[in-house]
């Protein structure tokens, strides 16, 4: 088995997934490759000294680039702020290291093209979070979608909706709050959420075409924790778009963080010729499957409880019937990725693949803007 | 088109639930025996006045003697209260009149078997309103069980929980809570809601072998309407049952009138070999179903919506996606039993039928008493 | 008790569900007005005798010019094919009928003006059949929402989605088949079930702002049942989109008949400050709802079943947990009616109302034509 | 931070659940004592040291007795078969060790009470593996219930269906079928199923009084892969029984491995006075809740999604909506008893607390062959 050492950047809710993804990939999974967690970065001392003796990290660092510096450190996970990805995984390229980002890849398109090329120029491998495409019930879609189970696609539709912004109280920027920061998040709903919508759907249902949409700020100002003064809300509290896909299909997409009732509310139902396909994220292990070719009197969706050893993933954990959770979708993800080190084969979805979703964000954000449709850019060569 | 001139006796709940199932069977159902709305009967003058006003029957009795000594009557509907079954169905039969009677069939078991030799002796057609076994997809479940999709079967359980009379303050007795007081009723929720779980595991899962049952009455004492006085109550509040079926299945029943939040859950399950089926009142338009020969990958609990044409009875209704309710199983009910008179072909459950299910509350209420296991009568020849 | 004399026109699927609410509100409703089934009228002189003889009419007609001349005739309730509506509607008004209109109003907003000057012009009576106002869940949710209870709307978004019109096999036009045929219909699922969606929106959230819409007609070429031949088909197939509502919320609509599992799948969400509501079509005896001011560790979307006496329409029914159907909605609105003709108020959507949603339809067609937003007409004065 | 050693004796499923639990429960809770994986403990060589590899484990022992013979472990955590608890755990207290016993604490409850002698004599601290009672959801309902706000309890009931067991081609006995075994597991669903069933009742609702039971063998003959013969089978197939507690509730309960599309379906219910409460493990992640002060018109089921921080447990893990699955209550029980041990107070259940439910499982299993009802003893002094 051969140690593959990690340099996490960021120890916030999502430096805390992915570390717990590290530990765990390993009981569970057969890998030839075992991550060992050799370093975390962060800015305050002893934050992030608390994190590295709670989680098991060798060593600690507070700058980014001694961090990249080291000769210890194989693979950099970026696990900051949005605004940093950029700099940081252009650095990590040219150092040479394996790298996993944090969705979005960017701030936008652009700098995602510098992503990009920086990593293909330097042949590492890389990958970005949009760890749905691993929760076990998603994964079986995609397999039933591949099997052409569904015939020819007529309509797409996805939601995020969550609920937690909806108090005029609540500050915007600094620890915690940075995704209501436009200059750090680079957008509100669109890149945090609906980006994760856009990722599973092109993944599922191939690329987009066009898009309209509207976006909404509600609360207009709000105190910025960095500043303590009132000041502008940049980002959009909700985002819908209609939108036409490659294949012909029609699709609507809507985010928002002002739906009561819903704290994480990601879902998405596929029609096709032949059958359709639903889930949610508030019963993530479930999978909702209806096929027009079962017996007519007795055709029904059916609830697919995925805890099966015949199921993705599942085989590696308990037995029929106990579910896991939201976690494990990151503890696949590493599995994959590891497995792809090993194989040469890159697990999706790389910086590449994550760009095509960025292309879709910006052309989203452009049409609330210009109030027309708008084509989405194809990939860079 | 036959006329069938109808006298119902009763005009509370059940008498509405049966003159709305006469009225409206014509317009959906293709007969050759159409029902006509000939006299309604009971005691207080102007209720039944304004009763046969506002339903369209063309006179009015209040007394059931007369009305069972007119010509003009083909057909008596009991829908009264349970100790006048017994006097009544007997000399309706000895009238000559069809029978159709409000479940329980009677009191108990011995005064079943009276009526029932009564009108196998008359010979007229009867039926008891044992009215859920023609909910669609009831029905549907029934298809299925004797299309022997289920295979061996295992485990039959069903309940039927309501909430009405946890209240101290409700008295018991007189109109709207006779079925409270134990003269009247015979016993508590297990002549009223048992008897239906128990006819339709009897349409479903076969006879019965033996059962060992357990009764409560959580409020001792209520005021009787009728005298005035707190009086002892006499009635189960409560009761659980376990059962062996002659086919080697295990069974649970259970029934009570405290169980918060069930207005009116009634629920069967079956589990066989292959398959299992579940149903519950509250959703009555919903058949669930579970085929182990599904592929493993995409097995799951079916929700069958109930609503299209090639489903029991919902040809006649509206279009697929549209359902119906509660009242509409006593629709079908006059519909089968008028189709099995032209027949000459009696439609179930007959007065012989819900002898059966008599039987099974009188075993259960019996080894409540005993606390030991209680075989069930066979029925009479 | 005064007679109201009913003439219908058309005895399709409309025609029965109309014909059953006359027939059966007295029995459940207290009115000053009983509808007396006088006239039905239709062009298949067989058909349309079969037709009053399973329902009791005591007569029938042809040609509706006639039937509008019959003096005996007090109320025009017009279920036919949406093309013939103007016509029949402004020769009723000015017979001085009462009218009940099938929906759509019309098949656009200018004729959809002029019926509403000629009933308003003639001072009749007037209302159109968007049904799903009078299903006591929807009831409830405007209930709760004139009481202020959910706060500020940030969102609704709604749904009415079909499988039916996949098989490229299913010709269009004629009998059964009208809705396929633009000449006739009008449109597509514009007109046939986001009106539906359209006119429970304005009831619910009040007027629309602007729009912008995509549709597509999946199968390009249908035979045509009355030509024979194969032709172009000129129906949306499906419609998708977004709205801004004057009291700043922000929509969704989709309606298609290519959802795959969905066979009238009519649904709303609406998001509030405080609480939010959801509803849908196949468990219409539901309504969810979640109120952010429940104790917090107990807070959760709760099913409420609702069969009780103290909600909406269902005191007029059976008892708590007995659940009533989509024909009950008809039942409701007639009874409405005839309360607000007794009253001298008229029930709501009146043929003005109606106008309102015949505008959105129209600015979402025209959007889906220009590729932009469009503003949606103001009622006329 | 003090390190506490574990010694772990088998590596089955709840070897892999315990070791993951130990391994987890520093990142997510502070608490003052850390487990260190020091040694596991199997027969099987090659197994055992791929084991500890794949865990971490620094070292292996093949003979328990040098486990417990060792001065650098301090917990022996006991997750081997049944028949093999009584001997270790009283080796263990008697070696002064912590002791952690997988559930069903022993075959019965005459073996049950030696093993309560002998860890009360120690002094040590001790806990059995019920780890239901740490699922959110279930110590929401705790809380609930011991707030009072469920009021006098009327009913309770509880299930739990699998249905792995119905190919006659199974064999029983030897690794990963001892659970067939009679010989090692003692009884079949009673002490595999309805043993946590029972364990969450007396946590929830107190002590039993009676029960009155039937106990099923589906398939009489198995072949055994020890013997390599066919064999009588000597296990309860499936169980059911009726009981009364001290509190004056009735309550039923089943379990069965012959249930189609069941494959662990862990559900209980209660019914008080004022509200109601549900659960199952299908949907771990959620409470059902039923309150009847809620206001009339507006009362339904709520479906709590237990994922909030004010929530049990949840504070520990990720974001609002976000759920954990079945192997987190190990990691909660782990810190619950890490706790205990801090604070020299036993976390519940303690050997003594799982005596109960050993006396309830010898009651049901007695009267399953006397046919009778059967008191449940009390608890040893």
């Amino acid at each position: 088995m051969k140690e593959l050492n990690i340099g996490l950047i960021g120890y916030g809710f999502m430096g805390r997934a992915h570390s717990n993804a590290f530990r765990k990939v390993g009981n569970f999974f057969d890998l030839e490759y075992q991550p060992v967690l050799k370093a975390v970065c962060g800015r305050d001392v002893e934050k992030v000294k608390g994190f590295a003796a709670k989680w098991g990290y060798e060593s600690f660092e507070t700058d980014w680039r001694r961090l990249l510096a080291r000769e210890d450190i194989d693979l950099v996970d970026i696990a900051c702020p949005n605004d940093m990805h950029k700099e940081i995984a252009i650095a990590a390229a040219k150092a040479g290291k394996m790298i996993l980002c944090e969705k979005p890849l960017s701030m936008n398109g652009p700098e995602g093209v510098k992503m990009v090329q920086a990593v293909e120029k330097a042949g590492v491998p890389n990958m970005v979070w949009y760890n749905y495409r691993r929760v076990p019930a998603v994964a079986l879609a995609k397999q039933l979608i591949d099997e052409g189970r569904l015939g020819r696609i007529f309509h797409y539709r996805a939601k995020f909706l969550q609920d937690w912004t909806i108090s005029e109280d609540l500050p915007q920027g600094g620890a915690g709050l940075w995704r209501l920061d436009v200059k750090v998040a680079g957008s509100g709903v669109t890149g945090d959420l609906l980006a994760h919508c856009i990722d599973t759907a092109i993944w599922l249902n191939g690329s987009f075409e066009t898009v309209t949409a509207m976006t909404e700020t509600f609360i207009k100002r709000r105190k910025h924790n960095l500043t303590g003064k009132v000041e502008k809300v940049g980002i959009d509290d909700a985002c819908a778009f209609l939108a036409r896909f490659q294949n012909g299909s029609l699709a609507t997409f809507e985010s928002t963080r002002y739906a009561r009732g819903h704290k994480a509310l990601n879902t998405f139902e596929i029609n096709g010729e032949h059958a359709s396909i639903a889930w949610d994220l508030h019963d993530l292990h479930r999978l909702q499957y209806f096929d027009h070719r079962d017996e007519g009197r007795v055709r029904g969706w059916r609830s697919i409880h995925v805890t099966d050893g015949d199921q993705p993933y599942m085989g590696k954990w308990w037995v029929p019937g106990l579910q896991i959770g939201y976690e494990h979708s990151f503890v696949h993800q590493v599995a994959d990725f590891l497995e792809g080190v090993a194989k040469g084969k890159p697990a999706s979805p790389t910086f590449r693949d994550a760009l095509e979703t960025q292309y879709v964000c910006d052309a989203v954000l452009k049409s609330a803007r210009t109030h027309r449709w708008e084509k989405v850019a194809r990939a860079i060569k």
